[in-house]
């Protein structure tokens, strides 16, 4: 059996703290549920929170890395070189077998969009109103909204087996 | 001197028959102005319409493919076979002088962000208040509102040789 | 009906200068007989000369851009900036309804390959003993082995409408 | 300290079986060396042997799928989805620390081509002389010429730390 790919996408530069505290706890709760964490692997922001988080707690941590000369986080396992710059956030959630936006930004919204129009499910957490209010608008059964990094995990694990 | 390139985004299956028919009305005065039309190329909704606007009017179509079982639009003149899938989106946009996003979609909504990404200028028409809310909390200066066609192809004509 | 796509590949910096006077007058041919010339549209080597050759002889020509960084010829009329690197050799095969190879390389070794794997049409000029010898052991009936840029043309003249 | 990657490249219907003993062998070695095997992810040819030669020794396997209706081999660990098809060859070498390619093909080939393209270290087991004579006229130092799949890791490993 293969184990549940997590992606966590989220802003490189969030303006809150909380946002970059519960991406180190979705790192933390993934590894800790046996989940490989992926990410797009650059050394900054959401990215760089859910890798120490899944890292210091001994999870696997994939990284789609935009070109070869993106700073990689020290805590990405396996970095995935793709050389296709934005075009990788496409890879980043087909690969995922769950997609967690954690934060609002608009390379975050393109991966929810993304996501969504792979049919892939998606958790949002730490979206502003504006963008709970226009994701709302397109009804879509694989969209879900959580409040806390628990919360996304354990509904995950409720539904892995699906 | 090259032709501006002007990128014409939109939903495949938009709901209101106006989407569709300024997707006809921006290709025609994109074509009347000399500029080459980009779209992603498929044979339906505002690519379609954009397409058949242009080329009904002698203008030139540039069409960027999902992949090589995509259905053609026939009003576009040459094809570019990408078989990258979404990930073409950021190619439209890249290519693009000009983005104007006309109608409100998942897919329209990860070319914007990219769009705005890239720094690249993004014309907005038809979009829904929940689309406009999400977008105005970036501040973008790269980012403006327009009304009509003509509103939007009278802007590019105005600002391409900046 | 849309024009014939002919896609010219080959090195940046060819060692002979025959390769180079061989573009150029593919480019020519390609524009006398009313095909969009494709090429990787760097401003060097067998791309560049390439498109000088259409350009001067006012065909269209269209470039598909390695990154936003990349030096375009000058003598490219559409470039179509896919930002996926050494990816964009396959968007360069797929593209091309007829691809000649012009020169030995591993970029164009990586080109004939592709385009051989999805069943196009490729025609080998000035290739060096060792590079025929490899791809003679394919035996792949869309491999055609040429002697000048005339007799290329003329060779997809004859096979366009097929 | 990141494991090293060993990206292992060769045909999917190879014409001896030798090639795919090798193939099952360089998993099965790289695996042992604490190396991480990556490959194409298909579930034939080269890339399945490779895949169960590693996973039956405990050693993690990472597949670079080249679209989501791919059938991937169950001996991959960790899929990630490209859905760039063909392009996808330039990610297996970017993203492999050495490549070595087991087999001659066309698209195995356009690995080795990409691979020497950016700089990466390239073993060839198992081509025919018409590959290798090709190959040999670039006279390019990161291109190296190994007997057995005993060979080429030991190679790599001597090199790893370099």
């Amino acid at each position: 059996m293969r184990k549940t790919i997590v992606g966590v996408m989220g802003p490189g530069t969030p303006k809150e703290q909380k946002v970059l505290d519960d991406a180190y706890k979705l790192g933390k709760l993934i590894a800790q549920k046996g989940g490989v964490l992926l990410t797009g692997g650059t050394a900054e922001g959401v990215m760089e929170e859910a890798n120490k988080g899944s890292s210091e707690n001994n999870g696997p941590t994939l990284g789609i890395i935009r070109n070869s000369k993106t700073k990689i986080s020290e805590f990405v396992d396996i970095p995935v070189i793709t050389d296709v710059n934005e075009a990788r956030n496409n890879i980043n959630v087909l690969s995922s077998d769950f997609v967690i936006a954690c934060g609002t930004g608009l390379g975050t919204m393109s991966e929810i969009a993304l996501a969504l129009k792979n049919n892939k499910k998606v958790l949002l957490l730490n979206q502003v109103e504006e963008s709970k209010s226009f994701l709302k608008i397109f009804n879509d059964s694989n969209l879900f909204f959580v409040e806390t990094p628990e919360e996304a995990v354990d509904f995950i694990e409720s539904k892995k087996d699906e």
